[in-house]
């Protein structure tokens, strides 16, 4: 058999998840993101410190499992972000572009409901539904962004090209051209 | 914003599965695959033409949604595979590599249960299991086949690069190394 330069030949594992809890039971990375983790990132910064003050809840937990980082291998994760407000703005992610920004990323939503905020690094914006069985496709060079504007945990499986890498340095200069904000008890994106 | 040549920039989009039926509701490519388009693939040939003549029914469904066959942008497909029986062989789909041989492939099973059956071209073999919520990485380099186990439709969510490509001619003429059979009201690999 030929093995392609910079793709390695590995074995095939299996991994389980909690689909209403949104877990990765066995995930090789966990990642926590609390309140204090998103400084500079919603508009009211003064909301945001007396919800730190006030127990520094958890945003966002994702799981991922890493196959080699090398062309042809995939990587994936569950991400679950919990409901709430900073203010007025819904509980969201960081956002992030790819390090290897020609490439993209596939979200299913398979439960909770929000938004996908895309945007590109020339000012485009762009943005998807979330609902459980739908699915955002962020074409290579969107920037994305999660918002849960519901009630319940917003869970989300990820999958994109495991060389792609994670450039969250751009969104924290750049922001995000929009924000969700709950207006009169519905969310709106201005 | 720098564009790489060969990976164009593209508007994101959405598109919605019943994770329950196993149907993408505003797929471009529906692919469905009769007894009759497995000829060849069943130890019992016999059985086969049997179960054509009694109806010919379908095997699976593979819903797709296209986005340009190019690096960086990834397909995602929701394929069902009906359970069933051809003599003690249980339902399976062909089974392929990619074109592109050194790209992977993610499986999250969203129903049923059964095994991911997959073999490289020198002759290596693996299994794992499907049920619901477990994710199968198949690595670059692995030929793939599916096969339903249970009383009810096996529902997959897949993703693979985009310009992975379907390699079935070589299944075809190797086949899979071993088979899913029931033996004694049991499935069994061998």
């Amino acid at each position: 058999m030929n093995l392609h330069p910079g793709t390695s030949l590995i074995q095939p594992y299996a991994v389980d998840l909690d689909l209403e809890m949104g877990i990765m039971k066995n995930a090789k990375q966990h990642t926590v993101r609390r309140a204090s983790d998103m400084s500079g990132h919603y508009a009211d910064q003064t909301a945001l410190e007396q919800l730190i003050k006030d127990g520094d809840p958890v945003h966002y937990e994702v799981f991922e499992c890493l196959p080699p980082e090398e062309y042809g291998q995939i990587f994936f994760c569950i991400s679950t972000l919990q409901p709430g407000k900073v203010g007025d703005e819904y509980f969201m992610t960081k956002g992030h572009y790819h390090t290897v920004p020609h490439t993209g990323e596939i979200y299913l939503c398979l439960r909770g409901e929000g938004y996908m905020l895309m945007k590109t690094s020339d000012g485009q914006f762009a943005y998807q539904r979330f609902h459980r069985g739908g699915i955002v496709y962020v074409p290579p060079y969107w920037a994305h962004r999660s918002v849960n504007t519901g009630k319940e945990p917003l869970v989300s499986f990820c999958t994109y090209n495991a060389e792609a890498g994670h450039n969250y340095g751009d969104i924290e200069k750049e922001g995000f051209i929009k924000r969700v904000l709950e207006v009169s008890g519905r969310p709106l994106i201005q």
